[in-house]
């Protein structure tokens, strides 16, 4: 597998997106292609010892950032980091494409340069969410669709059950439907036009999923569209974090509850660490024709790391494939509506 | 004041709605109306000394149950406990309604039975959000309209500010905009159009807040659609449960950390009590003609006799007058678009 890095995007860029190749390939045989300013690229990656052979630059000359608008920044630089990256993927040069930089333009280019996946009316970013008993589940839409129509939910649910499957692993994945309560008369007039296509559809649907139940494991894949995505993955990081500071104050407050936080700071720091994003890898936008993992724009290098690591399974599951051979099923649920 | 309290709602109706009104009537001196069954009632009754001055009861021979359909059972059963209590309020026989019951019953039966204020097109349930670091915010709508007119947005924000500073004595709330960014032309079409209808009102607006902020107090108004507001409630509820959860599996996995444990467990116990909805008494439906307070269905004594003492204040402050009169505002304002 050939993975094209966008040395120039996120917040740590190019400093964090370099070290983070740099360890990524000492744990992978993969090719990683940096893609950026090639003075200030190489210049990162002469700090570190690394095989010549795996890892190479590709030079682009110009960045979009992070408050600019995503699609115009696409069309007026043909020569960014992204486009130069996205362009790679659609001529087979590369078979993954990541990036932390503006979450919109990564969504605008990946949708001008790969296109939709025939058969897919909305692509979606799919973020993996943290299940406090252990590990994951796969929230989609994150953010990509503000507004949907029933049938964007059911692709949703075909691609985000693919996703887990293929790539995390996770056979015949529960897919749940986040609404206000379970029964199926309940929210909006779209969720309530989703819910039978998404019993009528082979996904492994369980029925309406309510808030409170997410944290704790209830399905594998949570389906939502983008604006009820990006509030339930913000509000869970800003409650996860600030719940961690409360405790960390109260610990501090007395004597003899620091001599507690001190018998217990390993604990606690392995608690922070099931908070951590960073473990879990890059955020998969599903239904455009390539692989494409959208990286929080604060990531670290151990983040960069961990999502080209586990990015490497993204490409070689052949999701895109796999999804592309599922839309048949999708035109039948929808006609028969 | 005179209170009327639903003795039949909730899931530890009769048992802990009458030991919350005992509980209460020795910190108010306002008149207590337990509506209900009457043998049940005065039997549980007969298990204190009280005042029976202060408290009485108010015979209702039918229950409305928590999953009957709310109009239906409204219709349906003029002498149940909900019909009889706010039917009270209706008569200006009592100041304030609170319940535990049915959420959609009492809604429905606020509606029927003490109507809209004039002007106001959609009434709101407002929940009290803990803020971590002290003190609460005012979330509305918080589950009764699932889909809003930017109108809606705004006539929540009025009341909710109202609330906010007649009951809860915060001076000039600030009131935010829920959204997936901070800039105006993000979000929904709904919250686009909201937007600047809120910034001509004379409500506190300070903007488009994103969910991640929500637990640091960003502000003191959070206004959405009951949709939004019921995710942001349970999801807060049931990752706040299940992280003070794994805190105490963490905590008890070796014998130092038990110990640790042992040193802290006063600390634990007080940041549960952070996160204890029962604290901050029950939620107001805002809209209405008439002081009602809709407690959660798993109310303990506790909760109610909080809801009670705590809910004398929102028949006190006169909010259904204040609501009324700033009704002429918000025509201006929906005109002016």
């Amino acid at each position: 597998m050939r993975i094209v890095i966008d040395a120039m995007g996120g917040d740590h860029a190019p400093v964090a997106i370099v070290k983070g190749a740099v360890d990524a390939a000492r744990k992978i045989t993969d090719e990683l292609i940096l893609v950026g300013d090639e003075k200030r690229v190489r210049e990162e990656l002469s700090k570190y010892i690394y095989d010549k052979k795996q890892i190479r630059i590709v030079h682009a000359g110009e960045v979009i950032g992070n408050d600019e608008a995503p699609v115009r920044a696409v069309r007026s630089k043909p020569n960014s980091s992204m486009v130069v990256g996205l362009s790679m993927v659609k001529e087979k040069q590369a078979d993954l494409f990541v990036s932390a930089g503006n979450t919109g333009a990564i969504m605008a280019g990946a949708l001008f340069l790969l296109g939709r996946i025939q058969g897919i009316d909305r692509p979606a970013i799919a973020a993996t969410y943290p299940i406090l008993k252990g590990g994951v589940a796969l929230l989609v839409d994150s953010g990509a669709n503000v507004e949907c129509k029933p049938n964007n939910l059911l692709e949703f649910a075909v691609m985000g059950s693919i996703y887990m499957e293929k790539v995390l692993n996770i056979k015949n994945p529960r897919v749940g439907l986040i609404n206000i309560g379970t029964e199926e008369s309940k929210g909006t007039a779209v969720l309530k036009a989703a819910y039978p296509m998404l019993e009528r559809s082979h996904v492994n649907f369980v029925g309406n999923v309510e808030a409170r139940e997410l944290p704790n494991g209830v399905c594998d894949v949570m389906v939502c569209d983008g604006f009820t995505g990006n509030i339930i993955l913000k509000l869970t990081e800003g409650l996860a974090w600030s719940i961690l500071k409360l405790i960390k104050n109260k610990f501090t407050e007395s004597t003899i509850s620091k001599m507690g936080a001190l018998l217990l700071s390993g604990k606690l720091k392995g608690l922070k660490r099931d908070f951590d994003y960073t473990e879990y890898g890059g955020a998969p936008i599903l239904g455009v024709r390539g692989a494409v993992l959208k990286m929080h724009g604060s990531s670290d290098a151990k983040a960069v790391c961990n999502t080209i690591v586990k990015g490497a399974a993204f490409a070689d599951a052949g999701v895109v494939q796999i999804i592309e051979g599922s839309v048949v099923e999708l035109e039948d649920i929808q006609i028969s509506e």
